[in-house]
């Protein structure tokens, strides 16, 4: 045996030995329902990585609604794209613009409450297996919808389907009910380094 | 004024405030070219993410191509989604399966070569907008791919075009040549409460 086929040989029975561990682990894995899943942080790729699990879900023909709750001056890809699936995705944009943009309080609360009540409407509706409630973290960080009303109702969520609720500064009384929640960081931002906003990446 | 319109009026103004330090900024930012990604650490979402800008991009009627640098169990969600688009996507699936479950080294090696001097193709073609390289950060950190190689030819890269790169233990020597870094971090994940993979969520 030469010295490369003696260390792939090493390699090989030392992958043997993660597999079986491996297997053992996920034989321990037995639940199965719906997830509250929370993507908070600074860092960039909260509502992309949310958009990414839509597009795995309707690849399984599972039906996905979307309420956005903070529009900013959105024409996004992600709209367009969305557009061309009416039967398997509901897209609505029910959010005003970033609040310094509306600056007009009594608006923003306005809209957030009507995003709110669509919500409900797409997680209790039997037909829909995914829910994306994007940016509603930013609502609720800026007490534009009530944190106890929101996480009273999702305590009592149908298990049957996976919400997914993005945006910064997320709150503990929303984290403590999640199941999966992944903290975006940020480590490089272009932003920082002069660059625009660029199609595909931000919008 | 009632107390709440004047707790609105003071919100509003504070708006404004923040609205033009915010137009400030923007104005500021002006370079736009093609970015190279790094999506990384150890939570969830960082091959979704990429996927949700690869959607952002094909609404802008972008072309995508992906190469998957390792295959898994795989059949997904993703993969079934985007064989609806073969004009704007092409989605190569290259690598095999986790190397502890392959436990061959040198098929690994052979595969991930494969996977490489097809990225270098799409990277090169002018046709392309948008390339994922997903989970070429696990085969660099195993030392399947030399790093050096591949950092010497994205310095060269067209800037043309966005790369983005996903996968735990991203090297230095890839992150220092990156402008836009997200670092994925574990909060709480369902396997760890016992939760099977599940589709939508996992694959």
């Amino acid at each position: 045996m030469t010295g490369t086929e003696a260390d792939h040989a090493r390699h090989n029975a030392r992958m043997l030995r993660i597999q079986q561990a491996r297997a053992k682990m996920q034989a321990r894995r037995t639940l199965e329902r719906g997830l509250l899943i929370v993507h908070t942080g600074n860092g960039k790729g909260k509502s992309s990585s949310a958009f990414g699990m839509a597009i795995r879900s309707i690849g399984w023909g599972m039906k996905v609604g979307i309420v956005q709750y903070v529009k900013g001056s959105w024409e996004t890809g992600e709209k367009n794209f969305f557009h061309a699936y009416p039967d398997l995705l509901t897209f609505e944009v029910m959010g005003e613009g970033f609040t310094w943009d509306t600056q007009d309080r009594a608006r923003d609360i306005a809209a957030a409450r009507a995003a709110w009540e669509r919500s409900k409407e797409l997680i209790l509706d039997p037909d829909y297996d995914f829910i994306i409630l994007d940016e509603l973290n930013i609502v609720l960080r800026d007490d534009t919808l009530p944190i106890g009303e929101i996480v009273d109702f999702l305590k009592d969520r149908p298990l049957s389907k996976h919400i997914c609720i993005t945006g910064r500064n997320a709150k503990p009384a929303l984290t403590e009910l999640a199941d999966l929640i992944t903290e975006f960081g940020e480590v490089k931002h272009p932003f920082k380094a002069g660059f625009k906003a660029q199609k595909g990446v931000e919008y």
